[in-house]
């Protein structure tokens, strides 16, 4: 019997899509786990930054849960700058500016989730 | 100004604990973003299974989404059973029994995310 909804996929079958927003650089998103999926409370994406590339700072409502995979960013909450590497976690809370800058010579890769409800 | 709930730390930061609930062998896990951190929405895990561990097979009403770090693994969902390692993303529907198995001669670690509130 197929479990409705059970997936196991290599995140490189998950197609890559540019992000195209202004001030992003060098920066793609795979969509790994979505509502398609019936994943109804929060999503699972996969973002990589070319070297010298970033995301524009930005502000939204909801949080992020980051697990760095691949590759040295800098990562900027408010007035805050942290270096991350492989194995970091990084949460950044709602409502405040950030973002990500690949500081390394190779493709920064991190999963970053989001809630589909706010609180 | 320090930024309320902004966090970046390795994961080997965060103390791991072990899985002490009946049929598990050798399962650990460290809670790397929770309510603590003010996250109100769903919490990151990573679980880590020695070679030849396992975790019972359990149902709950929440949803599991995970991304394979490291090892390889047999994940059992319903009556399917599937294989994967590093990079693999996993989707566990709710109200399905499911297992994790370790398959490999390494350690076997996982990112597992769950909700805070049920659908």
């Amino acid at each position: 019997m197929t479990i409705l909804g059970f997936k196991a996929v290599h995140f490189t079958k998950v197609k890559a899509e540019k992000v195209e927003e202004s001030g992003f650089k060098g920066v793609q998103v795979r969509w790994l786990i979505t509502k398609e999926d019936d994943a109804k409370n929060f999503a699972m994406r996969c973002f990589e930054i070319e070297p010298g590339g970033q995301s524009a700072s930005h502000t939204h409502s909801w949080e992020h849960e980051v697990f760095i995979l691949n590759g040295h960013c800098l990562v900027a909450c408010g007035n805050e700058e942290k270096e991350a590497g492989p194995g970091y976690t990084i949460f950044i809370p709602p409502n405040v500016p950030h973002h990500f800058k690949n500081i390394g010579n190779e493709t920064l890769r991190f999963l970053c989730l989001i809630p589909y409800r706010e609180t």
